[in-house]
């Protein structure tokens, strides 16, 4: 796996900007493939659906060729316009591309309850589809809004003897928070495998990364992954789970946990990338409960940007579950040093100096069973405040 | 009721600076009654507890003496040695006012896991004590920590046409959140009440006031609520519902709110006080998550610093508890003026205007029912990050 944008095989992206942000950075985007690609998708769990969210799902999503994106219009809370910028949209994409509009998924993320420009985005579309190349380098950064840094993975596995590649591209920054946090995914592969199977592989992977990461506890309403398989690469058919689907999950689970993770050190003002670990948990659900606590107090956050670990702060969390455990006999440690072992503070001076590190794994030994549970976060800095003061 | 410290008959305070906070500041404090006290007392929910709240919860508070209260050091996370220091502490006080050590109760608040300083308290005991007066004004600034203000309200009433006093006293400021706040809330009264009506009275007063803030959704180990009465008013024993009782919760009431309302004016940074009203819901249940999710979301909070109402993220609050709402059909008002309503952004401007304001009501129309609930809360600002990156 390397953190390069190389397309699979039959894959065509570009990006552009049409003037929905401001400084002409580029804001929207289209992936294109030669051949249709089954898809599977993962949506935000809030009640509130960005109109791509509502439009989407309601498409059979078996013969996908395209998926429209724009950054800095969310596309939500804009009344029924919303919807006709979709249908408009799409429907010139699909007479420029010639391919059925029901093919074409949209994507959106940016300002909430602002109206669609839709003239600039049609006016630019010959533009977009004219300079899509399997060599684009422009996609990732069109779908970027607060990130500072574009997000890619590509990793290549041998199939059968045929080249199998699949690649990643991602958008996070704020309103960050299971599940699933505030961003866009884009996997694409030119694997051949049965739908279920792709889908059996993107969940289990989403599961322990994208569902795992918090900036802010904020669930947005565009959260989003879609995941597109054409079949290219001329392997045969992935349709049970042996060893070559085994080969293709652990890429798509190393992709996704690598795009979470720069989605949280890319996380809105954060100066710390922090992996809380829970073990020994009488249960899971138990051990994602205190992980959720521990990540979304801002008084832990603000700790830890102050580099002290104030565990006191952090046990206090703990116990505001009301969750049954001995709170009174955790113990914790600091990137594999005890700061707190059997009710005793130790190592204070190495912890205090540790905590100047910028990574740290924060674990978290409840003492009451087997089961562990891992989540990514940020602190809490004074740049939060200011991207999300200033905002609007 | 106004905001003045007048102690009820009967009751002598004090407040002294003893060396466990910096710069000389008041840090311990004692409530003394000359008769024997009924006492109810309302404890945090958080499983991390408090060396005062395992010690007070202990004793039988029927014939309650004397609180002592220190700032600067919360007494919790320190091992046995923190309850070692209320042994000490407490039998020293019992001996030098002849009292016995069980009707003393102890409280604290400030820094986690730190030892207390048993020398220096015991050591300032005699001055302490021999201060306490029914004049005194030092006791609502020895119980400060973060705070920036005193936070005291002193209410008269006429039951049987004797005077009856009610006094309260808070200190608040950071990790405030339902239910209840960190906080430290003192009640006396010489009204005669039999203990249950004392309690009534005083949980209802609650409900409404200390579970109904919050800075931060952190929730301290060590949020106490003591109601003191002594019955040196000699009014005749309140001892049923009837016209007596009502009054006298209802000036219970009164200072249970408007103390909660300074705590969260005096919340950690704030720049904003923010009522948020959730009408017309399905049932209270709702109304109570939706208000939470709205007050301890950090993008709500940031807009609202940032004099933005950004309702995306207050309606993109909603959606993400799940609850079956209809999000895309809510009205809000920002100090009685519509900003979103039928589906229509409106008032714009007048909006934008209100929104500088220091003082902002919230109120949140999901036209499903008939219920309602509101919440106290504050923006999230840079002084925030402040306060807490450097408090440790």
């Amino acid at each position: 796996m390397n953190n390069k944008y190389i397309l699979p095989k039959g894959f065509r992206t570009s990006g552009i900007y049409c003037g929905i942000k401001k400084n002409k950075k580029l804001d929207v985007g289209l992936i294109y493939s030669d051949k249709p690609c089954i898809c599977e998708t993962f949506w935000t769990s809030n009640k509130l659906k960005s109109w791509h969210i509502l439009y989407d799902s309601k498409l059979k999503q078996k013969s996908i060729r395209a998926i429209f994106v724009n950054s800095g219009n969310a596309n939500v809370l804009n009344g029924i316009d919303g919807l006709k910028s979709i249908l408009k949209i799409t429907k010139n994409i699909s007479e420029y591309l010639n391919i059925e509009q029901s093919s074409i998924l949209m994507a959106s993320t940016g300002k909430i309850s602002k109206k669609m420009p839709d003239d600039k985005i049609i006016k630019s579309l010959p533009e977009l589809i004219s300079r899509i190349s399997s060599k684009d380098k422009n996609l990732p950064e069109a779908i970027l809004t607060t990130d500072t840094k574009k997000k890619t993975y590509t990793d290549f596995i041998k199939i059968d003897d045929k080249k199998v590649t699949i690649t990643g591209v991602a958008k996070g920054a704020g309103m960050i928070s299971p599940a699933l946090a505030t961003m866009l995914v884009f996997i694409m592969t030119d694997a051949s495998i049965e739908r279920k199977f792709l889908r059996i592989a993107a969940k289990e992977a989403i599961e322990k990364s994208f569902n795992r990461i918090t900036v802010d506890g904020d669930m947005s309403p565009n959260d989003s992954v879609f995941i597109l398989s054409n079949g290219m690469a001329g392997n045969s058919i992935i349709d049970t789970k042996d060893f070559s689907f085994k080969k293709f999950a652990d890429s798509i689970s190393n992709i996704c946990y690598a795009l979470a993770e720069d989605i949280v050190r890319d996380g809105e003002g954060a100066t710390k990338f922090i992996k809380i670990n829970i073990v020994n948990s009488k249960n899971k659900k138990q051990a994602q409960k205190v992980a959720r606590a521990i990540a979304n107090s801002p008084l832990v956050k603000t700790a830890f940007f102050g580099c002290s670990l104030n565990f006191g702060r952090i046990i206090s969390a703990i116990g505001s579950t009301g969750l049954p455990i001995n709170v009174y006999n955790i113990d914790l440690k600091i990137n594999g040093i005890f700061a707190l072992k059997n009710q005793k503070i130790i190592n204070e001076k190495i912890i205090s100096k540790e905590m100047k590190k910028r990574d740290l794994t924060l674990e978290i030994d409840l003492k009451s069973g087997k089961e562990k549970y891992f989540i990514l976060t940020t602190d809490l800095s004074y740049d939060y405040i200011r991207i999300n003061a200033d905002y609007t």
